[in-house]
C-alpha cells in the first residue's frame, strides 16, 4: 500500500483504515478520543472507523462538530477528551473534524486559550506540542490529514489560521472507500476545494519548486477527475484521484495560499449563511484569477498545461464552466452573500494569514471591489 | 530564504554556507569531521567552506575520497572521526564525499561492519542512528543532500545502495554558488546524473504521486537549463535550476529509480575506467527508454509535456541529441568499456536495487543485450 512520507506519513489506498489499530498501538494510544459530526455518525461511516478497532469501549466520541468549527466546539470537546482522560485523537471527517480536532490535540497539551497560538502574533514560540494525532478524512478535501494548519471561528469573530509543522498528525490515514457514498454536492464543493489548494499554492508567492510540483500534480488529477467523481460517485478512480489530489494540495500549501482563502475565511464566519467553504473557494476563484494574472503569467502557463489547456485558454472562464458543469453557484449573491455584509468581511480577509501569501498585493479597496465582482 | 521541508530540511539559496555556523550549533557539533576530496580542495572550494566557520581548529578535515567511495575509505576515514574524537559529519562535494561521510556517520553510531546494513538482506533492523549529519553539495547533482541512500563500492567487489531514512542529512545546504566554477564536463555529466533521477523516479514502478510531481517538476528545470550550464557557467540562473532539478530528483527518487542506474553501478565498479555515474547514466538513459517504453508509455507523455516536447517526439533520440550538444560520449565503447566485460557486469545489474523498482522486469539475458546496445 502507497505510504506518502512528505510532511507527515500518509498511507494512502482502499482499505487504508485497516491500519487504524496498529497507528493506534504505534502511537501508544489507548484510550482514543474520536473527533467527528453527526451526520459522519447518521451516515454510518464512524461505524466503518470503529468496526477496525479492536475496543470501542475504551474510546471517546465527540460528535458535536459544528459545520465550521468554533472556539466554543473546540472548549466543549476538550472537556470530554480532558473528563475521560484521553491520550490520543483520532479526527474522522471533513476539514471540520479535523481541524477541531487539531485544535483539542493541541490545548490538551499546550493549554488553553486558543487564542495565543495564533501565528501572526508569535504565537507559535508557545507551541509545547500536541496530543498524539491521526486524521482520516472523509472528503476530498481539504487536505487537512497532511497540512500543518487549521482554521477555527473564534468567539470574537474572527476566523483565525493556526499553523506549525508541530500540527501535523502522526498518520493520515487516507481512504478513498470513504468518500463513495459522499453526495454530488460536497464531492463539487470538496473537490473544488482541493483544486483551489493546489492553484493557489503554486501561485503562491515563496519559492519552492518542490511544492509546486506536488500542486501541479494534484491539479493535474483533481481537474481530470472532478466532474466524474460529481456525476458518478462510485467511480473508484475518480474517487482515488480526487483524495490524492486534496493531500497533494496540502502538502504544496505548505508554501501558503492566496486571496481565494482570504475572502472565503471572511465569508464563512458569518454563522447564518453557514456557507461552504470549498463552495465558497469555487465561486471565488475566478475572480482572483483574473486579478493575479498580470503578477504571475508564467505560472498560469504551468496552470494550463497541469489542466490540459490550450496555452492561450482563459482559465478564470474555464473555472467558471466547470462550476456551471459540477452544479456549483456562478455567484456569492446566489450562496445568500449581499454587497451590504462587504464592509464586515473586508478586514477578515486583509487580515488573513492567506493574504501575505497571495502572488500580489491586496488593498482593502482591493478587496471590497473583488466581493463586488464576485457578487 | 527558501527552506525546503519534504524529506529533510534544505536551505536553497545563492549564500547559504553562511547558515554552516548556525546548524553545527543547532545540532549540538562541536567537533566536525569535513570530507571532501582533493580536488575540492586544490580548487579552493573548501576554504569557502571553512572560511564560514567561527572555529576551523576544532575541524577534523577528511579529503582522501576517491572517485567513487570505496569501503577501504570509508574505514580509514572512521578512524580519523573516531581519532579526532569527532561528533558530526559535514559532506562536501559531490555524491563520492557525501555518500561517503553518510557512511561515517553510520558506522560512527552503529558500528561496523558496513555489509551488515544491506538493505536487500534486512540490514536496516540494525541501524541503531547516525551521528549528526550536515550535506553541502557542490555539484548538481546526486542530490545525496536530500535522500535516504548512499552507495558504495565494497571490498568484495560488489557496489551496494545502502538505503534507509535515517541516514537522511539533518540538513541540506543546497549554495548553487559553489557550483559556478564547475568545469563544463562535470555539469553535464552530474546535470544528467540529475535529470536521470528525475526521469528514473517518474517512470519507478511504486505509486506516489507527490514524487511524480517533484520529479517532473526537477525535469522540467533541468532539462531547460543544463545546455545553459554548460555553455556558460557564471549563469546563475541556470546554476541555481541545475541545483534545484539535482535537489528535486533525489526527493523524487524515494520511489525508487530503474535499468539505467542498475547498469551505470555495475558498471562504475571497474575501478581501472573511472567511469563517471552522471556519464554513465547520460549514455546509457537513451537505451533504458527504448526498452521500458511499452511498460509505461501513458508516463512518458508526462515526461515530454515536462520536456516541452511534442506529444509524439522520440525521447531516447532528444536525449542523445541533448548528449552530443553538452559533450558527453555517445556510448559506453566511447568511455572505454567493452563486450566482453558485459559478463561481469550483468549479475550486479540484476541484484541492485534499482532494479527492482524498474518499469519492466530485467532479467540477465535482458541486461547483455542492453548492454551490447548501449556500446
Amino acid at each position: 500500500m502507497p505510504m506518502l512520507n512528505f510532511q507527515n506519513p500518509v498511507r494512502f489506498d482502499f482499505g487504508a483504515v485497516k491500519k487504524l489499530p496498529d497507528a493506534l498501538k504505534r502511537e501508544g494510544i489507548e484510550r482514543p478520543f474520536l473527533v467527528t459530526d453527526r451526520g459522519l455518525r447518521d451516515s454510518g461511516l464512524l461505524d466503518r472507523i470503529t468496526d477496525v478497532l479492536d475496543d470501542t469501549s475504551a474510546a471517546t466520541i465527540y460528535d458535536g462538530t459544528p459545520g465550521n468549527p468554533t472556539e466554543e466546539a473546540v472548549t466543549e470537546a476538550l472537556e470530554s477528551y480532558q473528563g475521560n482522560d484521553c491520550d490520543g485523537v483520532v479526527c474522522i471527517g471533513g476539514g471540520s473534524p479535523m481541524d477541531l480536532g487539531k485544535a483539542v490535540a493541541l490545548l490538551a497539551v499546550s493549554g488553553g486559550p486558543l487564542a495565543q497560538y495564533d501565528p501572526l502574533q508569535g504565537g507559535n514560540k508557545l507551541v509545547k506540542g500536541i496530543a498524539p494525532l491521526i486524521a482520516i478524512p472523509t472528503t476530498a478535501g481539504t487536505g487537512s490529514e497532511a497540512s500543518v494548519g487549521f482554521v477555527i471561528s473564534m468567539s470574537d469573530g474572527r476566523k483565525l489560521t493556526y499553523a506549525n509543522p508541530l500540527f501535523l498528525p502522526k498518520l493520515a490515514i487516507c481512504d478513498p472507500e470513504l468518500t463513495l457514498g459522499l453526495p454530488p454536492m460536497l464531492t463539487a464543493a470538496t473537490g473544488m476545494d482541493a483544486i483551489t489548494h493546489c492553484i493557489e499554492a503554486v501561485l503562491a508567492s515563496p519559492v519552492n519548486p518542490p511544492a509546486d510540483g506536488i500542486g501541479l500534480d494534484g491539479l493535474w488529477r483533481g481537474w481530470q477527475h472532478i466532474q466524474r467523481a460529481v456525476e458518478d460517485g462510485s467511480d473508484r478512480t475518480a474517487r482515488w484521484e480526487m483524495m490524492m489530489a486534496s493531500t497533494e494540495g496540502a502538502l504544496a500549501f505548505v508554501k501558503g495560499l492566496g486571496a481565494v482563502h482570504s475572502m472565503s475565511h471572511a465569508a464563512g464566519r458569518l454563522k447564518d449563511l453557514r456557507l461552504h467553504h470549498g463552495t465558497l473557494n469555487a465561486v471565488i476563484l475566478p475572480t482572483i484569477l483574473r486579478f493575479n494574472e498580470d503578477a504571475c503569467s508564467d505560472k498560469y502557463l504551468r496552470l494550463r498545461q497541469a489542466m490540459g489547456l490550450p496555452a492561450d485558454a482563459d482559465l478564470a472562464k474555464e473555472i467558471e464552466r466547470l462550476n456551471a458543469n459540477i452544479g456549483l453557484p456562478s455567484g456569492l449573491g446566489e450562496m445568500g452573500l449581499s454587497e451590504d455584509l462587504i464592509e464586515d468581511m473586508v478586514p477578515h480577509a486583509v487580515n488573513d494569514l492567506a493574504t501575505m501569501t497571495n502572488p500580489k498585493q491586496v488593498s482593502a479597496e482591493d478587496y471590497a471591489e473583488l466581493y463586488r465582482i464576485a457578487m
